[in-house]
C-alpha cells in the first residue's frame, strides 16, 4: 500500500469497509502504460472504475474512453469529455442507445453479428465500426466466455457486408481475457487479425482500425508480470504486424491494468470462529463480501492480497467470508489463504489491488448493507 | 403470470427491464403458508425482498421479521414495525450493531460461535439467543456453504456456556438450504435438534425456541412441490418432535417461498445472433443480466421460467446472455434453454418467479446500467 493511502486511511476513522483510490498512482500508471504502448492509443475501459475524479484525471492526461452503455456515455459527456473520444465498445446495444450515442457525436462502435450491423447501418451511418473476434481467453484469470465476438470467417463476411452497405471505415477488435498473464495469447490472435486484414485488403477493403482490447494484468496473489514490461511486449507484438506493413490505427482498452493497483479497501474483521466440524481452518468474517464490492471472488477467480496488523507473526489457514446472510457470500474457501493467528474481531485489514471492478459491482443494498463507498485521494 | 401483472405491464410502457410484484399474491401466499405452518409463526426473511409495500403488507397480516443487518432493522423500525417482532438472524454481527439493535428493543439474536456469544453477553444481556446448526444443504438449488452454523457438539457446548453466562432463554436454529425441494432434509435435521433438546433438558437446560429457518421453495423451471402441501408436511415433521413432548415456540423464516412467485420481470430482447463457431445455438441478449438483478443465475443455480410473445411456435436452443460487457454476464449456457425461433430484437419477454433475491442483488451501476427498478402493484 502506498504511504499516501496508508496515511489517508489512518486519518479517515472509517466505521465500515471503504475503497480508496490513489489518484497519483493512476496518473503515473497511465503515463507509463501510454508510453509503453505507443503508438497504440489508450481508450480507458470506463466500466473498470467510473469515479468522476478518475475519469477527469485520465481525460486531462489525454486518454480516450471505451464505454459500455448509454449510462457511461452520458457520464463522460457530463464531465466535458468530447464524444469523439468515446468508443461504444459493447457489441450488443439497444437501437435507441446507438441512435442516442450517434446524435451526441460518438462515431466508433463495436459489433459482432449481422443483427448488430443492421442496427448500426440504421442508426450510425458513416461511423467507424469494428468487428470483434471470438477468442478463448485461455490464461486469463477472469473467465472469458464465448459471449463476445464471432468466428474469423464470419467476421470477414460481416466486414465485407458492412463495406457493401457503405461503411468505409472498418476495424477489427478482440480481447485476450481480463487479467491475462500469458503474453503468447496476444501473438496468436494478432496473427489472426493480420491474416484477416490481408484477405480483405486483397479485395480492396482496407481496414483502418485494430482494437486490441484490454487484459493488461494487475497485481493480485501469485506471480504477475511487470505491467510496463508486459505492455512493451504487447506493443512489440503489435508493431511486428501493423504499422508500415499494414497501416492502421491501433487502440487498446486497459481498465484493470490502469486502475486496479491504485485502489485499496479497508475492511474490519467481524469475527474469527471455529465450526467444530473437524476442519482446522478458522472462519474469518469481514465487513465486505461478494455482494458489496468483491464480486470478482466469484468462483475464487481473482485472489486479492491482504494486509493485516499482525503480518510477520505466525499464521494459519482460514476461510474468508463476507457479511451477508447469503451462503454464497464466501470469498475464499478453496484457495489456500493463511492469516495471522493473532487476528481478532475489530482488526482492520487492507485488501490490495481493488481499484478496478469493485464498487460498481456492489449491490444496491443486499441484506440491508450499503454499497461500498469510494474516495479518490 | 397473473392477469393483474399482465395488465400492469401492458399499461406501463417500460423502456427497460423492470420487476413488478403482485402484492395480492404475496398476501394470499402469506395467509396460506401461515395457516399451513401453524402453530409455527412466520418471521419473513426481509433480505428476500425489502420493498416497503411488501414489508407493510406482511406486517399488517401479522408476520414477524428476520433481519440480516442494522440496515434492515432500521428499515423495519422506520415502517413502524415494533422491535420485538424482529429477529437479528445473521450469525455474525458487529458488536456496535448488536448494541444498536438491543437499544432499539430487539431481543432475538442468532449466533454460532464462541466469539459471537461473547458479543451477545456483552451487548445483548437477557436476550433470547439461538445457536445455528451446520447443515449440508443437500437437495437445495441455491448452494448452502459451510458458512453458517456449527457442529452439534459445539452447539451443545455453546448453549451450555450461554446458560452459564446468564442467558435463560435459549434456542436452536438451522436452515435446510434455500429452494430446498427435498422434504427429507427437514426430518434429518429436526431429529438432530430434538436430540440436542433432550441432552440439554437432561441437565435442566430447557430450550424455549426452535427456529426452522427458510428453504420453502418457489416455482422455477422443472418440478417443484406445491408450496402449501410442502409447508403442511414441514409442519407435521415439526409437530412430530415438538409441541407437547418438547414444549418450545417454533418460528420459520420463509423469504423466497413467500414472495418469489409473486414477482415478474419484463425484459427486452436486445439481439438474437449467431457466432459462426459451429454451435447451432442462437445467442439471445436481454436487457437484464447477472449484475442487474439475476445474480442467482450464478453457476446457473436458479433456472427461471420465461414467457415470450411467440410461445407455442417452433423453438430452438439458445444461450441466454445479459447486457453488460462482462463475459461472466451469461445467464444460461450449460442449461438446455429453448426459445421460439421467431424471437426478435425488441420482443418483450417475461421472467417468472423473480419476486425474491433480484432487485437488491442488483449492482449500483455496473457498466453504467441502472439498478433494476421495482413496482409493487
Amino acid at each position: 500500500m502506498s504511504p499516501h493511502l496508508a496515511a489517508w486511511f489512518a486519518g479517515a476513522g472509517l466505521d465500515r469497509a471503504h475503497l480508496a483510490i490513489d489518484l497519483a498512482a493512476v496518473g503515473a500508471r497511465y503515463r507509463a502504460l501510454s508510453a509503453a504502448l505507443s503508438p497504440t492509443h489508450i481508450h480507458y475501459a470506463v466500466k473498470a472504475n467510473p469515479e468522476a475524479p478518475v475519469l477527469r484525471l485520465l481525460a486531462e492526461a489525454g486518454a480516450n474512453f471505451d464505454v459500455a452503455s448509454r449510462g457511461e456515455i452520458d457520464m463522460c459527456l457530463a464531465l466535458g469529455i468530447a464524444a469523439d473520444r468515446l468508443s461504444f465498445g459493447n457489441t450488443v446495444k439497444k437501437r435507441a442507445d446507438i441512435a442516442h450515442a450517434y446524435a451526441k457525436g460518438v462515431r466508433l462502435f463495436a459489433f459482432d453479428s449481422a443483427g448488430e450491423l443492421d442496427k448500426l447501418a440504421d442508426a450510425a451511418p458513416g461511423a467507424l465500426i469494428y468487428c470483434r473476434l471470438l477468442t478463448d481467453g485461455a490464461g486469463a484469470d477472469w473467465p472469458l466466455s464465448r459471449k463476445f465476438g464471432c468466428a474469423d470467417a464470419m467476421a470477414e463476411d460481416l466486414l465485407r457486408a458492412a463495406h457493401g452497405r457503405g461503411f468505409t471505415d472498418l476495424g477489427i477488435s478482440f480481447h485476450v481475457g481480463s487479467q491475462q498473464t500469458r503474453l503468447a495469447a496476444w501473438d496468436a490472435v494478432l496473427d489472426r487479425v493480420a491474416a484477416l486484414y490481408d484477405r480483405l485488403a486483397a479485395d480492396g477493403i482496407h481496414l483502418s482500425l485494430v482494437n486490441i482490447g484490454g487484459g493488461f494484468p494487475a497485481r493480485y496473489r501469485g506471480p504477475a508480470p511487470d505491467p510496463i514490461r508486459y505492455a512493451e511486449a504487447v506493443a512489440a507484438a503489435v508493431a511486428a504486424r501493423f504499422g508500415s506493413a499494414r497501416p492502421v490505427a491501433v487502440i487498446a482498452e486497459p481498465g484493470r491494468g490502469l486502475v486496479a493497483d491504485a485502489g485499496v479497501i479497508e475492511a474490519e474483521v467481524m469475527l474469527v470462529a471455529e465450526k467444530g466440524d473437524g476442519d482446522p481452518r478458522r472462519w474469518v468474517t469481514l465487513d465486505i463480501g461478494k455482494f458489496t464490492g468483491l464480486a470478482e471472488t466469484m468462483d475464487e477467480a481473482i485472489k486479492y492480497r491482504i494486509l493485516t496488523p499482525h503480518d510477520g507473526g505466525p499464521t494459519g489457514p482460514v476461510v474468508l467470508s463476507g457479511p451477508t446472510c447469503d451462503s454464497a457470500d464466501v470469498l475464499y474457501e478453496q484457495t489456500d489463504i493463511r492469516l495471522p493467528l493473532a487476528l481478532r474481531e475489530g482488526d482492520r485489514v487492507y485488501i490490495l489491488g481493488c481499484g478496478a471492478y469493485t464498487q460498481t459491482y456492489s449491490s444496491v443494498g443486499f441484506n440491508g448493507f450499503d454499497p461500498l463507498g469510494c474516495s479518490c485521494v
